[in-house]
């Protein structure tokens, strides 16, 4: 049964992820996202699931490990030290092919900074903050209802290509409130996974393991590893095209960027600039295609981030040399204004013209 | 006085540091680079420096923040797993604006995977595992005496730029023997910081933080982090061009790769092939110009590896489709021999001719 | 509904929790007790309830306290040295009049020591291994079947004193396997617990805290906590007479060491030795009225313990010097046996006559 | 050189330990005891020695431990929820026999309790707060020139019995300040210690452990520890008798009551009443044997303790019912005035008469 709730949007994202059948939640507190295991401490044990702030935060990424192996949903959040904090972990997770969710509600600066929004966890979600050759699959919405409907599919992708998903937001998008309809989605069980430690009674035991001191051998299993990333690349890449078609100029933005740019596009328009927007909103796979098909049209593209520029050299692999990019970025929880984004979008356009 | 010892890499590092004025170790043991922390152990006592094995490295990095914080020169070390687990701490470093030497002795696979050479750390050290806008400058030796050579460099570079540097090697390289010359170098103190954190008596306290919640302040931060990364992109760069004057084909490689890919350019000059190579050997700052200006008169370019493609964004980025690139990678602790090496540069040639 | 089940003294404990309403398990694998969280971790999830095992002792104590502050009934168990890591939490948790139940099998030594049986952490347990005026209330079994009926009573004496409850067995009583009778006893919920932070709608909030800056309200408090023990000292003593009434001599000793000591009786009978055994049940409170009133017929009185002479004190200060004491006590994991016990008895016999 | 310094007690331990040739301290800060964490920091880089602030107690105490097996001077500490945590480790230091000095201001309540003087951990010094049989040799300082000679003397203790010998104070010792006499004595090395880990070159190994899975080795190690502490027992009790010769009343205190008690003593006498005072200075070894040489002539003993009464045990254990035994006791944080102490007096006095 579809319904609609008003929520902020973490809370909006601890609910959706209970929707989808997530059962166990293992996190330590960090601003701006406590709102996540507030809610998951008050809404699991109603669903008979189980809500735990462990000892640090790579205590919880190891419980996540855990129920994961075991088969459960599960879930962990934090913001950007904490995500720091869990890095071993999370390569653990992708090496033992373990599906699980992480939310990080990103915040400024290295060190503890600040916690005003930020974009500044680019680098580490997407390009594997962890050691070895892993990717987690990034998702990054920009509206709650987004968020809702990301989480949901997260536990789904997880699930399907056992690797850990990461939803990559900021404290702009998780305190913000907004309607969001939730889709019929059963609270129950997720499908049987036939290779989790569930106990080997009547069948082989499972094995789960992260270590193989045999080159050969762990060589196939990073190839293993790498097939499904390129099967991710064919099949899960989301990307919005935003009054792209007659554009004479592109910016590239996600996440809470991403919806302030709509109006700075707005008003460009009614100024007469034909500016358009691609949003990436899986930031691995990124959309290299969409900013290469783009360039067929377009000559300027303004990658406009919180952070000192860390999309952009996505955007610059995509783009290949094949239009003039710019960067704009705010930092340290400084947002960028639409006006702001105007401003420098009417710059690009005259003096390179 | 130069000396010329005939050590081990990982023995080397640690000699190297010493002569470089380091006297404090943090780590915590890890296989492949345990000879570091042994001979640490058992030499920092003579020159009446510090080395503790801490409960973790998460504890080592911040042993290695507190000394860095109080002048001192100070280095840890690690492979990959545990270089994860430092995330955090190497953020707040960053942040804080501390120096220190980071030595990364990379292993096979994402998790606990195994113990024989890889590179897929890459990402990791060049991108920022850990959160928010921050880089290591880091470098990748290839024989034992860039080891040593690296190594005293980068504690100068450390102080430099008040920024943490990373010494990233393998196995392959902190286990082999080679002859290395100690250049003469002060085994005293390094220059006085007068930022250190040295008892405030009759000047104004020092203050080390890495947080600020007012954003317009923590930008401000930012930029000024983001300056210094700017300088070493300008001053910092070093980068190998082998035998590429008169190359039709070039590989980039680093490290114990570039070691095999010189035999096998040997190898393929013998048989008529004009093979070069550019060498990165600071990875951060990554010598994109070196590519750019190859494509100049090169056309094919052959990235290997021992990852899945890590590096090869950043060569991409360089080359910024003026060139044709290949990628040819081993992983989980498999090590590409210079016949592949010779067998995949001959196939590039031929296919594409 | 009355049920015989012939189980392991460990996973006796195990299920008698599950029936007195255990529904929260935190700990961290020792032996020679691992056959319960084993148990747990297979039963509990039967129930709805939760089996977790956190990254040390450390935090599966302070997640104890999380359960129980919640209003849940919560069990750990561990050994020696992993009780050991519990200290400041059973602190805590008696500070913040939290009930719990704990479990230590007692091992051998200080340090790691071995894994055979011993009791000797008995001044730990009653004494107060952590900080601070408190007392845990201590049951010590000596068969399974009362393994079972104390730990259920166990359950309910830490909601009626608001205070830890500590099982104290050792590896011989985990391991041995004997028929137990489980009474019927609610698997359910246990009565609800007003003082419990379970959310405060509807009412004033509840508050836990073990910090009290005021001395005066701190005095008060540990005055508090002490008129508690002064209540388990006039109701809750456990006590077990053994052939004492014509006995010339008698034997101190609980647990493991008490079954022994009934063989030696039965045989120093034969012998015609009257033998008695006075076996303290709980050993905090401890039943210095018994010892007390014991030697108003008998001067001699023989301790037999696995340890150097811990209860020792304990009895001397119950019979203050109105009778004649020895101590025979094995250590290290070394079991006494019926013969030596026997033999001590009859040496303190003649000698001494 | 005898010298004479104007110090708080804190700090006068620090410099009494540098003194004794401690040369390396661990430690995480916990008031009321922060200033000897502070003052080492500061002087120990002066002789060479390395002050390490750890990332626990648990860490704390494990580098206590690495340090003292490598047969350095070394010291730790903390307050009572910190030593608690230490638990683990100093039964495992007890058990491998190594030498070190622990100092515990303690602090009122158990959990957090408050931060003003209590004397309520008694029992967790004298009886084994860790686990198995083992002591500490716990000193008692009611001056700061008895906690500067006990400090000393403390090192030399440790070494002699190669057992961890622990300074018992409390908030008030640390804290007030008086002249204290440093005599001579050497700064430099204690005298070396053949069993440490110094390296094995040109002589077997040296081994530290603390397991013995063989039971019967392990009792012998257990035995052979008991002979040590029956030595201490022996040899090293020290215990003050003051104006106890003429005494119809005596008080039974230590540290910080005992000061109180003299005062209380003084006005006492000169109203008439011929009190006295024994007060234990070695904790454990306890000296049993004064109280009962006291009851010779004294038949009332009043026990005085800012607990609820501990050390209560052991005098009663002493006087072993040949004396009438009071006790009055303040906690969490209230400190006995010498008013109370009087009024006490009087009562015990008139009533039993």
């Amino acid at each position: 049964m579809t319904e609609k709730l008003f929520m902020a949007g973490n809370e909006a994202i601890a609910e959706a992820a209970i929707r989808a059948g997530c059962r166990y939640y293992f996190g330590y507190p960090i601003t701006p996202q406590n709102e996540i295991p507030e809610y998951m401490a008050r809404r699991l044990p109603e669903v008979s699931g189980v809500f735990l702030q462990a000892e640090s935060e790579v205590a919880s990424i190891y419980m996540v490990f855990g129920a994961s192996g075991a088969g459960a949903r599960v879930m962990t959040s934090s913001s950007s030290p904490g995500i720091s904090l869990m890095q071993e972990g999370i390569s653990y997770i992708a090496a033992g092919e373990l599906p699980c969710v992480i939310v990080n509600m990103m915040r400024g600066g290295p060190g503890l900074g600040g916690i005003q929004p930020s974009q500044s966890d680019y680098f580490q979600a997407t390009k594997g903050g962890g050691h070895g050759d892993y990717h987690l699959l990034v998702l990054a919405p920009s509206t709650v209802q987004e968020a809702v409907s990301l989480t949901m599919e997260a536990f789904d992708l997880a699930d399907k290509y056992r690797n850990p998903v990461m939803i990559l937001g900021d404290g702009f998008i998780g305190q913000m409130m907004e309607p969001a309809v939730f889709e019929k989605k059963s609270e129950s069980n997720p499908p049987a996974k036939e290779w989790a430690l569930t106990g080997a009674q009547g069948r082989k035991a499972n094995l789960i393991r992260t270590l193989d001191l045999n080159p050969v051998k762990l060589e196939q299993h990073n190839r293993k590893l790498q097939r499904k990333f390129e099967e991710m690349i064919k099949n899960e890449v989301r990307v919005e095209n935003y009054l792209t078609e007659d554009a004479d100029i592109v910016i590239a933005a996600y996440g809470t960027v991403a919806r302030i740019a709509k109006t700075a596009i707005q008003v460009l328009r009614n100024k007469g600039v034909k500016a358009g927007m691609v949003r990436p909103i899986s930031l691995f796979p990124f959309p290299y295609k969409a900013f290469e098909e783009v360039t067929q049209h377009v000559g300027k593209i303004l990658v406009v981030e919180m952070s000192l520029g860390q999309m952009l050299e996505d955007v610059k692999l995509g783009v290949c040399g094949k239009a003039d990019i710019r960067f704009y970025g705010r930092v340290g929880g400084m947002v960028p204004t639409y006006e702001e984004i105007v401003t420098e979008t009417e710059k690009f356009v005259k003096e390179t013209n």
